[in-house]
């Protein structure tokens, strides 16, 4: 069921199509988070006429609320939010780790407690594929330990057990319409990251994804492991570099040969007023947008771009009304999925090292706020 | 430019046409507010697909965020929330009364504190004219006192102050292509709100609002206003009964001659997690819709209820995303505007009178919560 097939090479960087139970995927692509079940403060039509295609939503947070047994019972995740797309579910692992209060590592699992109610839980490999099996993403993962990216001893703990906890994630699988994804761990530590490459490879998963990285580590240090692992992925899989990114991290993963990204950063800035452009990161709560008549980008195809002015949409986040993070959340969101459309584009041509330079320099300053442009930070 | 003809009578209940420079409005219309210039959480194709006709937008808010003179220059109110069909402002007078911090009204007009900020600013019969008219929506409204409604001496200083007002507001008026309405008050006192009446009828203006009402006094008192005020109105022109209401409301103001409504309730509600229906309103938040697969109402044609289950925005409840409050939004707006659409056809085919005790019936139980539903009121 799930045939990758690559369309066009140029050096590392591919373009393909992922067979899914809910349509063809083409990649290189770039999934909206939609957490709790919905791409915060939007409608599915709103992803629709973005063109998005993949969303992901998180087993952590579905498990604890409404409850993937519920889910199922309506129907599943797709019916419950009626995206009729393809969907991933992430394993649950990275958010134990980040948002549960505390947690107790074992090699057979890990006991936390609910960020919402503090109510004690817990989660293995087997319990994490029961849940994605209830929710029944077309890709779902296998469950993993993050690490301290710069501790090498703790990172091959994590990667030993990460491995483990793959194998029986692949034997607790009882659906065949789900890709369940192994994933590369091994922090910064580019032994173990090559060692994790080969191991996940060879289970043979209809996909393979990289966690981990995006955690704290430089940009050069994120790229130095792409680089290392990108000799053992197979051709015919596609690669998932997890919660990655700015406009920035997507050309240079496509560059380093990944083909799947999602990232919270778009619908997150959004809610913080800050919209990606050509002209650099903007923060349209800025006073000097007070009478800009014109839209967040000029060269931008969204509803927010085509439809109202800087000015109207500064308006509306002073007067606090929600209209400016639904706004903001279309813009952020259509300029990275046109950013992968204009890549795939250049991946047909033949042309995407060439171009590359020129995406870079159209993009540069969105990873971070513009200078001098307010005080907010978004974590 | 301001033509109104009566299309169909039901006795007093009347459906009619007026020409306003956005195009022929339908009545008897419900207009959603806006009072920011958006209507809470929704974009302008939201309000096009409920088949939105007349929008109501602030006075006082826009005075004070962004300023009318800010609107003006992004090329008025139409343009710069991009609703382009027609639009009505009231004068201010309202808010002033119920929002400012603090007021002195003299016979000149009124001296306030902001809500936002605490500067003071006034509003003269002049100055509200002059920010509608930078505002630029096809309905403006004179400036209005509000009254205690029981209190028979106020309520007579207030009208005599009011009708002085409407005067001054005429004479203030510059622009032609805004249909200036004047508006009567007079509390719960039958032989103020019949003097009034006579007197604003006799300006001659294009419309005339009827302000002072829904502000406390009951049900029946406020019908009993409307029966002494109905015989003075002249027929060629419309009537709009400002900030009203439920459903039921609707239906009992079209049998008095009503023939514009406007109200912050459906979007209040929603935002509230509550839901009109033929059930009765329903808090969607209860633990009894967890596991409901049916939509918000079986027999209404929003977006929420084509494509959502109950089970669903309530986890959207739950889990506090904001787009709750976006469908359920669509949805009592769309129940009102479809509930006038319903009543343009009786009165088309003239068997209102006889289908009201009907749609009183579908509709009860929700002008307030349904008993026991939990423990939630709005203000």
């Amino acid at each position: 069921m799930f045939e990758f097939t690559v369309t066009a090479k140029n050096n590392r960087a591919r373009a393909g199509v992922f067979t899914t139970p809910h349509g063809d995927l083409l990649t290189p692509v770039f999934a909206p988070v939609g957490t709790q079940a919905t791409v915060k403060t939007l409608t599915p039509e709103h992803l629709k006429d973005i063109n998005a295609t993949l969303v992901l939503s998180n087993t952590y947070h579905l498990y604890l609320r409404p409850g993937d047994e519920l889910v199922r019972d309506m129907g599943g995740l797709h019916k419950f939010m009626q995206w009729h797309r393809p969907m991933l579910t992430d394993s649950g692992g990275f958010q134990v780790f980040s948002l549960a209060q505390t947690r107790k590592i074992d090699d057979d699992g890990v006991t936390f407690k609910s960020h919402i109610d503090g109510s004690t839980h817990r989660f293995t490999p087997e319990k994490s594929i029961a849940i994605q099996e209830n929710l029944g993403a077309d890709i779902i993962m296998a469950f993993d330990e993050c690490s301290d990216p710069n501790d090498h001893a703790y990172s091959k703990l994590a990667m030993e057990r990460t491995h483990r906890w793959a194998e029986r994630s692949l034997k607790a699988q009882t659906r065949a319409d789900q890709a369940l994804f192994g994933i590369i761990q091994g922090g910064i530590q580019p032994d173990l990251r090559a060692e994790s490459a080969k191991f996940i490879a060879s289970l043979d998963t209809p996909g393979i994804a990289i966690g981990g990285l995006s955690v704290g580590e430089t940009k050069e240090e994120m790229h130095a492991m792409l680089e290392v692992i990108e000799p053992f992925f197979p051709e015919n899989k596609p690669r998932y570099l997890m919660g990655v990114g700015t406009p920035e991290d997507l050309i240079n993963g496509v560059a380093r040969g990944i083909d799947i990204f999602d990232c919270v950063l778009p619908t997150r800035l959004a809610r913080h007023n800050s919209a990606f452009s050509p002209e650099g990161r903007l923060n349209l709560m800025n006073a000097i947008f007070a009478r800009d008549e014109r839209p967040i980008d000029e060269t931008c195809d969204c509803y927010a771009c085509k439809t109202f002015t800087r000015a109207y949409i500064r308006h509306l986040i002073v007067a606090k009304e929600l209209l400016a993070g639904t706004l903001l959340s279309i813009h952020n969101l259509r300029a990275l999925i046109r950013l992968m459309e204009q890549i795939k584009v250049y991946l047909a041509a033949g042309i995407f090292e060439e171009q590359m330079p020129f995406l870079l320099e159209i993009w540069k300053n969105n990873a971070s706020r513009k200078m001098g442009n307010s005080e907010w930070e978004v974590a």
